[in-house]
C-alpha cells in the first residue's frame, strides 16, 4: 500500500492481474490499527464490496448475509452461508473462527442467520464490548428480511460506512495499475463500438457486439492473467443512448435504430481484477450543426476546467466550484447543469468522495475520479464526456486516452 | 390485479410488453388501503425495485436517494435528484407534490437529501404522525452516506420491507405473461449457447455470443413491443461455469476453455418489461460416465419431487421438506445439499418467499418460484437444474420449457 503514484509497473508481464494476498493482509492490518486507535474491539463488515476489499473473497451477493469480522487484537472471522463455504476457502484468507449457517431464512435451523453471527461474536469474546459495523445489519438485498445488528446483539453498534470506505479513497500502485489496464479495454471497446456505428445501428446490438469483440481481444491478449471477479458481465463494455433520451443524464436503453442527426452519449468501461474504469463521450451522427457545436464546445471546455482544477491539497468542493463558476460566468449555462462534476471510483462504479460543492474532502495523490460535467438541453440532447483521472503528486493524469475532440467523434452518414 | 392465473392472453399481438399505467395505479391503491387498515399516515419507499413496482419509474440506482411517498388519503409524492426529474416525468405517475434536491451529497445546498424529504413530509402534513418505510433510510449504495430516516425525522419510523414486498408475492396475469415471454427468450438463449458449446469453447465468449444473438432475435421478433427497463444488460442471456468450479453453487466465471469431460452448470434468463425468468441446466462434455449419470439422475429426481410438491395451500416449508426427505431417505445424499430448493422471483432475481424449511408462507396461485434442488460433490462437480414455475389453482406449471433429460444435455466431442 503506497500513498503516492509510482511509475514502475506494478505487475510483471506474466503476473495475474489481481490484488495479491499481501495487499489484502495489509488492508486488514490497517483496520486492526484503526480499531485500536478508536478503542473498538471488533468490526462486522456486511457490504459485499467491503468484504471483497478486505478479504479477496468476491461473490455473487444474494439474500444470504455474509459478514467479515475483524477484531482489534488481529483476528479474522466470517459469517457464511453453507452455500459459499467452499468458495470462501478457495479465495479468502485463513480464518481464526467462523459461523456457517445452513441457509436463509433458516434452512431448518429455526434461527435467523444473524443469530449465528451473535454466537460467533460471543466466542470471539467481543459480545458486550465495543462493536462497530459498516452498516447496522445486512442490507435488504433480494428478498432478505432481518433485524438491525444492534437489536440482535442487544447492544449499541457503531455503524459507519466511512470506517472501511475511507481506506478505499486513496488507491495503491497496484489498484491504479489495474484501473489503468481497465481503461485500456474500455477505450478499446469504445473504439470498436464507434467503428460499428452508423444509421440503422441498433443500440443494444452495436453496444454488445462491440463489448463481445473487445472481450475476445482482452482474453486473447491477457490469457490467464485475466481473473474474473464476477458471475455476470463482460470485462470490456461499451454502450450508448441516443437522441432526445440523452437529455436525461441517466437515460435507460431504448429500442430502435440510430438516425441521422442523433446525438449519442456513450459509456465504456473495463473491469480488471474487480477494478473499473470510466469513459463517456458525446457523439453526433452526421455533420454537426451550429447548435450542437456550441454545446459540445462548451461541455469540452468545462471538462478541461475540471481536469485542470484537480490537484492534491485542494478540496473536492473547490474543484466543483471552479467548474460551476466557468459554466455560470463564462458559458452562461448554469440552467443546463443536472449533476456535479464527478465521483471517485474503483471496485464500485461510484465511490466516496464526490466532486461536489458540499464535499470538503481534501484531494490526495492516488485518488481516482471521473471528470464529467454535463450540459442537458431539454427536448434536444445531453452533452457529457467522462474520463478516468488519477491524482498525482502535483496534479492529475488522465488514464482513459480516448479522443475528446469533435472531429474524432462524428459518425459518418451514407 | 388478479389473484388467479388466467389462460387468456394478457397482451394483444401489438401491445408493448410492459405493465400499464392502470396496473401501477391499482398497486398504489392497494398500498393506500393497507395504510388505512394499519392506521399509518404515510409510507416512504426507498428500495429502487419497490419504487419501480409502485410507479413504473425504472432508473439506474446510484448514491442519489430516491423515495416514493404514498399517503393514507391517496396522495403520491417523490424525493428525486434533479438528475432524474425529467426521467421521472417521462415514466412515472403525476405527483401531488415532490422534493427535488440539487445533488448528493449536497450540490451547494449545504443540506443532505433526506432533509428535503423531511420538508416534503412536513408539507404533506404527515410529519409527527405515523410514518412507515420499507427500510429506515436510503441504503448504502455506491458511496452514499446518510442517517436513518427516523433520525432525520426525529420520530420513530415503522421500517418493514414486507409492507410492500408482500404485495409482490402473487403475480398478476400481466406479470405472469411477461415472465412467460421472458422464459421463451431465456430458453432461446440457452439453445443458442448449447449449439455453440464444444471442446475449446471459451466461457465468456460462448455465453455472450449466444446472449447477443438471442437478443438480436428478440428485437427482430418483438420490435417496439420490447421496452428496455435497464441501463445495462441484455434481454436474453445465457452463461455457464464448468469443471470442478461447478461444485461451488455460486462459482464465479473462470478464464479458459471447455475440456472433454467437463461438467457444466448453466444459467439463462430473459428480461421482459423488467420481469425475469430462470433456467439452469447441468450438462456434460462428451459421454457421461457412471458416476456422472448417478448424480444427474438423483438431481433430476429431486427436482421432480419439488415440481410435484408445489401446489396452493401447502407451505414453502412443506415443499422443501418433501425434497429434503427424498434426498435424505431415497438418495442418501443429504451431505451434498448446500442450499434450499428455490425462491420466488419477478422484478428481482430472488424475492420473498423461499422454498425453505424455515419459511412457512402459504403458497398461492400466481406465485412464481424457481425449483432447483442441487447436489454438490466436492472436488468433482455440482448438479442443478432450475426451472421457472407458476402456481396454478390446483398445482403448478413449468414456464421454462427447455429439455431436462440427460440425453438432451450432452455436448458432443470431436
Amino acid at each position: 500500500m503506497t500513498d503516492t503514484v509510482v511509475s514502475e509497473p506494478a505487475f510483471s508481464q506474466t503476473a495475474r492481474l489481481e490484488i495479491g494476498a499481501d495487499e489484502y493482509r495489509l488492508r486488514r492490518e490497517r483496520v486492526f490499527r484503526l480499531l485500536q486507535e478508536r478503542q473498538l474491539d471488533a468490526v462486522c463488515v456486511f457490504g459485499p464490496t467491503r468484504v471483497a476489499y478486505l478479504s479477496g473473497f468476491f461473490f455473487s451477493p444474494t439474500e444470504r448475509p455474509i459478514a467479515l469480522i475483524l477484531t482489534a487484537d488481529g483476528r479474522v472471522a466470517a459469517l457464511l452461508p453453507q452455500l459459499e463455504l467452499s468458495h470462501f476457502q478457495q479465495q479468502g484468507p485463513a480464518l481464526d473462527d467462523s459461523a456457517i449457517y445452513p441457509e436463509y431464512p433458516g434452512g431448518g435451523s429455526g434461527r435467523h442467520p444473524l443469530l449465528f453471527l451473535r454466537e460467533l461474536l460471543s466466542r470471539l469474546g467481543v459480545l458486550g464490548r465495543r462493536i462497530a459495523a459498516d452498516v447496522d445489519g445486512y442490507e435488504h438485498r433480494w428478498g432478505y428480511r432481518g433485524p438491525a445488528l444492534g437489536a440482535v446483539l442487544e447492544q449499541p453498534v457503531q455503524a459507519d460506512v466511512a470506517l472501511i470506505d475511507n481506506l478505499r479513497m486513496v488507491k495503491s500502485a497496484t489498484e491504479i495499475a489495474l484501473m489503468t489496464e481497465a481503461c485500456r479495454w474500455g477505450d478499446h471497446a469504445h473504439r470498436l463500438m464507434q467503428n460499428s456505428l452508423g444509421v440503422g445501428a441498433e443500440e443494444l446490438l452495436v453496444s454488445h457486439g462491440a463489448s463481445l469483440q473487445a472481450t475476445r481481444d482482452l482474453l486473447a491478449a491477457l490469457g490467464e492473467r485475466y481473473v474474473p471477479k464476477a458471475r455476470e458481465g463482460l470485462p470490456a463494455n461499451a454502450m450508448f443512448i441516443r437522441g432526445s433520451n440523452t437529455a436525461h443524464p441517466h437515460g435507460l436503453h431504448e429500442a430502435g435504430a440510430v438516425k441521422a442527426g442523433d446525438v449519442l452519449v456513450t459509456g465504456a468501461y473495463g473491469v480488471v481484477g474487480g477494478y473499473e474504469s470510466e469513459l463517456e463521450r458525446t457523439m453526433i451522427v452526421g455533420e454537426p450543426d451550429a447548435r450542437f457545436q456550441r454545446y459540445f464546445a462548451a461541455m469540452l471546455a468545462a471538462q478541461q476546467v475540471g481536469l485542470d482544477a484537480l490537484r492534491p491539497g485542494r478540496t473536492c468542493a473547490e474543484v466543483e466550484a471552479d467548474v460551476r463558476r466557468f459554466i455560470r460566468v463564462e458559458l452562461g449555462m448554469d440552467d443546463l447543469v443536472r449533476h456535479h462534476t464527478g465521483h471517485a471510483f474503483g471496485l464500485e462504479g461510484h465511490e466516496h468522495p464526490f466532486l461536489d460543492l458540499d464535499d470538503h474532502t481534501v484531494i490526495e495523490p492516488g485518488m481516482v475520479f471521473s471528470v464529467e460535467p454535463g450540459l442537458y438541453v431539454p427536448q434536444f440532447a445531453g452533452f457529457r464526456h467522462s474520463d478516468t483521472v488519477v491524482i498525482t503528486s502535483s496534479g492529475s493524469e488522465r488514464l482513459s486516452l480516448y479522443p475528446r475532440e469533435l472531429d474524432e467523434l462524428v459518425v459518418p452518414v451514407g
